[in-house]
């Protein structure tokens, strides 16, 4: 593509001129958001130090101690209003290690895997046991106890490719790995692999969270790749053995959310909230998830201050801790709410990716979603061309209860699964401008929304 | 982001119950397209081969026949009703070389640079002089011939970062390279060198084409690194040298755009044309520009042809040779459109890069433009959610003249100017699910038109 002008004024005519129910004009405003946004690296500088220099920061682990600090200072040097912790006890889970393989022709082969948070471990040496391949709960199930017993459960069904939605392939696709190890065990299976939720054929295991309550059984997920290729070593021996080693540890330890306040001007005690999740899984760097979001939680309060714009309400960004095991940050922050007799006005989340933004969802009263359309078009000429009914966020979710009105930022989802919960979610995946339009996005919402309220 | 049942249901949504002027409902049809689309790795796997065995295309190239032959085979492969070669002579310049490098504290330090098409060449040994650092043409006409002559001109303003639409702030920069080397010759200077047209500090120069007719001098784009690198230390040193070495040739040749068809059973004389562009910049893959782009406009007849879509008129895709440096190739298919009184009904292109569709530009008539419009519904689900006034491409832009209606595909662009004109633009920045959500929507908007008309 070499030639210009004719692109110039494509997009611009975007920027309809809808009546709103705003009393002044805000594109501006809106407008000096994004400039700022746009131009300032430190917030993209910052994510790299937290991929860097506490990768793996899963609740209770060195690393997640660090990010809370890594990030404190930061926020501290910053000159928000309050940066404090909201310290709470939860359970946790920490993994030492994990492998897998299998022996073809006398050869051991190692499989691309990784431990599925909360396995159970192993024997130093492992468990081996033959294979059996199904595709759903469902299929598991018919086959019985039976069939089943001292086996080694492996769920082999892949994402549908064909949703424009990937997070409904998602979906559609997770049960095998959030319900597969406990309906294995249930039949008496003494393991599970789950295959990798990507639709990509690569060697990057993907891990995630399973529901594994009382006796636990190792359970892992593996590459695609090599799902593929266990799929047909099986086929040619049906009575293929697997070795798992699996070296965790459940704990119980204390952490905390990281909490930053800018104070608000006329109802200092009403509370926007908005906020990303601080941990990671053990195998990644949690750029894209999620990073990126903490960060750009941090960058509203950011361009709030550096703009000159002092909201009504206090803009509260909060980094929760353990969004991936068990939600411990998002219900701790309900419990500290209630105490506290805390306010929450509205909260936002963003831990969808932060790729180029496309929209938000909300989960609000239809008078609250209404209220919210009346904003949108000051957004629409920076690609913002949804605002829908949806869910919120896993962190924010708890604050339901309160009856807190909430919204999820949503950016462009296509490679999103390219990158969840593996190594491949590194730094280096994260795109400065589309990080910086999120932030933008987000601040200019919240602006929006501070200013006008979410009920006439 | 751990959670999904939220997710599932958000989207969905968007799929709205508009009225529309088509006669039956179209969804089963659309959505058959892209499930096509998106399980179906064909062009993927093509474009890698493209990309890789045919580098560096640009017209008149060994590369350039390579890359035709390549995907004349291909495409020879798929059973369409007609492939064969439209051939035209053309101009042509072919760069052997470049390079450049500057003298700090005694020691030579070599700048990423690479040559402008079509660039004049140097003496063996380069050409030595005294740098003047500018940030407009204006500036440098300002200065005037006694400070320009003899010195090579820099031109160093940076694209702006705070424009949504990335083409209107290469829009705004690109006068600097397109006419900056003319500008500096006219007043006497020796040289030119232009920063590199992207938002990153990074170390690919990104080269593109200038206008330097009559005399040449040599003209190369510096790596925004080396620019700031270049502008301290002329700060240091106001009489700093630099050294060009340009080893490049100006050449006729023939050569080709390649063809394909899809036969209309109804109106076949009758061509829906869909293009990109086969040659790229010798320093590059050309893998989003523009070799994706070929890919899809291929894609559009396979789509139509496996999914037993019969279209009432011939659809040609066209791999247009030479976009980047003269344009000869959307020229020489306007010349050989008017020798054999060929009717081309409408043009689409490809050629803004293929990541996440976000809409479609459209240079035609406000009554195309409306009739088009009825077909966007079927599109929204699937991410579309533009289709507005605005160019349709360079290279079916000459069919203008003959009243075709024309069309742009409009893919994400805020990655574009990453990769752009540079070695950066790799087949592993394509994202497969991004370039068959663009075929399919491409495909999908063809289907409608060539079913329900562009007129009532």
């Amino acid at each position: 593509m070499k030639k210009f002008i004719a692109y110039t004024c494509c997009v611009l005519t975007l920027i309809s001129c809808q009546t709103n129910e705003t009393s002044v004009d805000e594109s501006a405003t809106i407008k000096k958001i994004y400039d700022n946004a746009l131009t300032t690296d430190l917030a993209y500088n910052q994510l790299e130090r937290l991929c860097k220099e506490a990768p793996g920061r899963l609740i209770g682990t060195p690393n997640s101690f660090i990010a809370v600090e890594l990030m404190k200072e930061y926020l501290e040097g910053m000159g928000f209003d309050n940066v404090f912790l909201q310290e709470f006890s939860s359970p946790a889970w920490i993994c030492h290690s994990a492998s897998a393989s299998i022996n073809l022709e006398g050869e051991e082969i190692p499989l691309k895997i990784d431990a599925l948070g909360p396995s159970g471990s192993t024997p130093k040496q492992g468990i081996s046991a033959e294979i059996i391949e199904v595709f759903s709960l469902d299929e598991l199930r018919e086959l019985g106890k039976e069939k089943v017993e001292g086996k080694i459960v492996f769920y082999n069904r892949p994402m549908s490719a064909t949703h424009y939605n990937v997070f409904q392939a998602y979906g559609e696709a997770v049960d095998q790995r959030y319900w597969g190890p406990s309906a294995a065990r249930d039949l008496g299976a003494v393991g599970s692999i789950t295959r990798s939720l990507t639709y990509n054929l690569d060697d990057f295991p993907h891990t995630g969270s399973c529901r594994l309550e009382g006796e636990k059984i190792p359970a892992i997920a593996v590459s695609t790749n090599d799902a593929d290729k266990l799929s047909k070593a099986l086929k040619a021996n049906p009575h293929l053995k697997v070795n798992i080693k699996v070296d965790a540890e459940d704990i119980v330890t204390d952490t905390y959310n990281l909490i930053a306040d800018l104070k608000g001007s006329e109802k200092p005690d009403k509370y926007i909230v908005v906020g990303g999740h601080i941990d990671a899984w053990h195998n990644t760097e949690g750029a894209q998830d999620d990073g990126i979001g903490c960060l750009q939680s941090t960058e509203v309060l950011r361009l709030f201050k550096e703009n000159g714009i002092r909201p009504k309400r206090t803009i509260r960004a909060i980094m929760y801790m353990d969004e991936e095991l068990y939600q411990s940050g998002g219900n701790s922050y309900l419990a500290y709410s209630k105490e506290n007799n805390i306010k929450n006005y509205f909260a936002m989340e963003s831990d969808a990716g932060g790729y180029t933004p496309r929209g938000f969802t909300i989960d609000a009263s239809e008078k609250v979603i209404a209220k919210m359309l009346e904003y949108k078009h000051y957004l629409e000429p920076y690609g913002i061309h949804y605002m829908i009914a949806g869910g919120g966020g896993v962190d924010i979710g708890p604050l339901k209860e309160l009856g807190v009105p909430l919204c999820g930022f949503r950016a462009d989802w296509q490679r999103y699964y390219d990158i969840h919960h593996c190594a491949n979610d590194t730094f280096e995946q994260v795109n400065m401008r589309e990080m910086q339009l999120g932030s933008a996005a987000m601040a200019s919402l919240i602006y929006l929304i501070d200013k006008y309220d979410l009920a006439n």
